[in-house]
């Protein structure tokens, strides 16, 4: 080893010189599938049994799922030969805690997960949210799949890589980017869901086609409200290309920002700037999915009121709305409220509020100057919502 | 928008057979810098003012470090114009917690810590761990920075990507990957350490001497006891040497595999194998340095028996060790212990032990079947380990 040291002492020079900055450079890479299934239980059972064959597998899911699906889905995965447990979590917007994501990880430790076990998330935004961040954290990040069972799901929430618990009193305060393993999109689930929880997900779908496509908004208007009165059971062609369409510009608009690192204008922010505080403010009696689109009733007048879309094409978007029992206006919609949003969302997108816009050709426009929206224009606008409310 | 949709509809097939299976890939970069400064307070200070201008910021530091550095840093950063708050934490291994994590949270709620906020970790690695998963979960990962105050800290555990905290009795069972902005690495913290907790850094110094570059051994022979005894005051260019040769070699290290995602086989793990487990078996009275010493100590033992070092190197490391007060042995290492710890090391490793064995060569061995190492073999170490020790 003489020779090594002296060798070594030969270039210690150059490496004092080299010490005054030092870099390290990594890639990683974010790679994962989605599926899309018209199938039954039974080939949804397949598909899961050939994602988790040879591993430990715990299967999260909320009372109601459980009954309807998450049993006999969980004892046909066992009698397959799955390693497999099944865990009922409440699943609701007040109770996505950091507790209850510690929750699913005590779990985990208990069944004995370990760095190759991998959780399934069966269920509507929360419980993949809450399953999300506990995959993320147990053993630095182990294997999950998300397995979606609303609308909202299969056209949103379960597509992306973020996990989120409300804290305090923000929404989404603690969370995180974790990829799923897989995304099993099933219609299925859809023929039990209640009528207003199809609307709900009815918004986030309206979402993308304002701002992403004007195809897909004359798809809904003229088959949207058929697809949720047969909650989707009629597969026709129109109500696959509803929905694939939505997941397939989800995934587009994903791919090009999926750490939401790129840029501070997405599409998708469509819908969600003023609905977290509206969320929040009315303590989560509006669901995600109807302050979304109240949201994108109040982005619509305004889109109105800067010459983004003739008034011919916003009343079109409110009427269509109000036929698909989507809420277009509460009460507790204010322009402080308002105000408060825009600032929440500045801190959000890098300092500009970012609000999206639709546009008459199916595009996004960013409002990036907040003092643009000021009260006058925000109570004419909430006006208009609630005239056409009545 | 109508010839939009039926152009649309032409394509309609087309998207119905696509839907089968649909993927997102995206690459995300991991970029930070570590510096190096063997500047005094008011270097320190002048070199985080310039990484906080005009960010929220808020400081956590241990109350040991508080009444050291802490006040007096984050004082001096504040008359500088820089928006800090100071935050103390109970840092030990019993308070590694998720709800100390939780609590760093809370703290950056109520000072208004936005996506744009960044928190400083001023402490050990306990302190950098509870900060880092922290970081990790507000708004989805936040910037911060490290400014390790130990040896373990400024070699090792503080220029990772890593924060983990204990759960249940499973050591680091939660964590993260999540990359600092920024690692500064200040000797100057050093000169207030305890003998005791040099000693336990020397540990990771040594880890990385004997199986990445014999040459760092030699050095570490002939100026480590000085250097504890100096508590590295007298910055000699020896003491430049091993800690700056230490810090290149584990970024070396780092680079190629900083997910761990691309190999099992990692040099690192070198005196990490049977030291977890004597650290919870101990109920943490051993410190984790003082562990990762017994077990560099036992798995030298083991490269002899299996031939890879002779056995004179093997007693000059063990008299190394002994002269720079690092432990060699405890009354609690075990034959049942070793094969716990190596059952627990497959768990992580893809399924092999991965046992790291130094060799002659100052490089790695990679034991990857642990009915090699079977109670016989075990018991003689042990027994080595406890006559050297006396």
């Amino acid at each position: 080893m003489g020779t090594m040291f002296i060798s070594y002492l030969h270039h210690s020079t150059d490496l004092l010189y080299r010490a005054k900055a030092l870099s390290v450079r990594a890639q990683k890479e974010t790679k994962y599938k989605i599926r899309i299934t018209y199938g039954g239980q039974n080939q949804i059972t397949s598909i899961l049994k050939g994602w988790l064959a040879g591993q430990k597998a715990m299967l999260v899911t909320t009372p109601t799922v459980n009954n309807l699906y998450g049993k006999a889905i969980a004892k046909a995965l066992q009698n397959a030969g799955i390693d497999l447990s099944l865990k009922e979590l409440d699943c609701t917007e007040e109770s996505k805690t950091l507790s209850q994501a510690e929750r699913v990880c005590a779990w985990a430790q208990e069944v004995g997960i370990d760095r190759k076990g991998v959780l399934v998330s069966l269920g509507g935004g929360v419980c993949m949210d809450i399953v999300t961040v506990a995959a993320s954290l147990i053993h630095r990040g182990i294997k999950y799949l998300r397995v979606p069972t609303t609308l909202i799901g299969l056209v949103d929430a379960g597509i992306g890589i973020k996990g989120a618990v409300n804290f305090g009193n923000a929404k989404n305060y603690l969370g995180c980017y974790s990829p799923p393993s897989k995304v099993l999109i099933a219609p299925l689930f859809l023929r039990t869901l209640s009528e207003e929880r199809l609307r709900e997900g009815f918004a986030e779908i309206l979402k993308i086609a304002l701002v992403r496509d004007g195809a897909l908004f004359e798809l809904i208007e003229n088959d949207g409200l058929a697809l949720i009165d047969s909650r989707f059971e009629d597969l026709s062609v129109s109500a696959k290309l509803i929905l694939q369409y939505s997941i397939f510009t989800m995934i587009d608009e994903l791919k090009s920002n999926i750490y939401e690192d790129q840029t501070y204008e997405r599409s998708v922010d469509f819908g969600h700037t003023f609905s977290p505080t509206i969320e929040v403010e009315t303590q989560y009696k509006l669901s995600h999915g109807q302050a979304v689109s109240i949201d994108i009733a109040l982005s619509t007048v305004l889109a109105h009121h800067f010459g983004l879309i003739q008034i011919e094409y916003r009343d079109r978007i409110l009427s269509l709305m109000k036929r698909l029992g989507l809420p277009i206006y509460t009460r507790k919609l204010t322009a402080t409220l308002c105000k408060k949003s825009l600032l929440r969302a500045s801190s959000y997108r890098g300092g500009h509020p970012n609000l999206v816009l639709p546009t008459d050709k199916g595009k996004s426009y960013f409002v990036k100057d907040a003092a643009l929206i000021d009260d006058e224009i925000l109570d004419e606008s909430i006006r208009v919502l609630a005239e056409v409310d009545e």
